[in-house]
């Protein structure tokens, strides 16, 4: 398989985190869109909308970062992204959904002016999708009193998605820029000790180092 | 199974048709929303957020559209609403994942203004919108030339998720308020006859009739 992605997209990022958790080897394509990778023909003809995560796998192109997740669950069951049970699909499923419906568009809007130095502009805009994230994130926390992982003892698809957006809120709510908010990022540990030790114990799982923005080390 | 759902909804009406779908009896809750049915302790005990679709199966309590449509395919695999092979999978959810970042939000901000009598102040919008949508129907249109439901010869919950979407599309953009503005709707038979062909093909599938918003026929 081939996985084509882009350094800090979070999409990517889940996309990789299950060929991870899945333990598959993958070639990797690290695309850089300021060099405009994703506007080549080459990958326009596997993606016509020129956007990262792209699985290629023999002659089963995939985009979208769901779909690659699903397929891989589907191509090798073991050991399983999206539960075991209907219940646990179902729950793994509704988290999924939830971040998509409740906490990408506030991460978004949280991010993406820091990210772009925005910050005076946009203060209000950075504070109110704050307070959303934060509800989201106290539901999450509560959840993670009860076990490793965000459905059962098992990582799964739902980890695959929080953790990469978690990583960017932590990333963007601790730049000096926003340190005079109190966005609630920098105390991170201590407001969310669930979520801490859940963020600890994906990052120590095999080959998930590996998966790090390398533009985010340097 | 009971599912609660509210009339013109369209992620209810996503459940519902994979309930009729996979030919599963079932318990209807039609809530009204003007008469705060969704505020109850009752619902909100279901689901915190307050939304429509809610399925529950004995102890299993699912919200969120795509998580209930998983949840069934897991407790009833056949007919499968997520295909057979890994490839038919991956396409369906990159069909549905698709829908949810470039058709739900051009949706909303097309029939929203219709439907709520903002059609003056949000023409530019409005017609905005309808350029995304169409671009997307366009797509969707092509890929139907070769087969007779989103993926395959059988149906499946890319159609549960993309039947409700039209179906809300077709009403807004018939609307007499927004006849003038020339949005390529009422004229959707000619522009789009696989499209139609298909919509035809899913209204007479066993008790789609069922599913349709009963205010819509008032």
């Amino acid at each position: 398989m081939k996985l084509y992605w882009g350094s800090g997209s979070p999409y990517a990022w889940r996309a990789m985190l299950g060929l991870v958790f899945k333990g598959i080897e993958f070639e990797s394509k690290l695309m850089t869109f300021s060099a405009g990778d994703h506007k080549t023909p080459e990958f326009l003809a596997l993606n016509p909308r020129g956007k990262v995560p792209v699985l290629v796998d023999d002659d089963t192109v995939v985009s979208e970062s769901l779909a690659i997740l699903s397929y891989l669950d589907r191509k090798h069951p073991e050991p399983p992204l999206f539960g075991t049970t209907p219940r646990e699909h179902a729950t793994i499923w509704q988290l999924i959904s939830e971040h998509e419906s409740y906490m990408a568009q506030p991460g978004s809007r949280f991010a993406g002016p820091i990210y772009f130095g925005k910050v005076q502009e946009k203060v209000e805009q950075i504070t109110e999708a704050a307070k959303d994230l934060h509800r989201e994130l106290a539901g999450i926390e509560a959840r993670l009193s009860g076990s490793p992982y965000l459905v059962g003892d098992a990582v799964s698809a739902a980890d695959a998605v929080y953790y990469p957006s978690l990583q960017q809120l932590l990333r963007a709510g601790s730049k000096p820029e926003v340190r005079d908010l109190d966005l609630g990022f920098t105390t991170f540990d201590d407001r969310y000790p669930n979520l801490a030790a859940w963020k600890t114990r994906i990052d120590a799982l095999p080959d998930v180092d590996s998966t790090y923005p390398p533009h985010w080390r340097s």
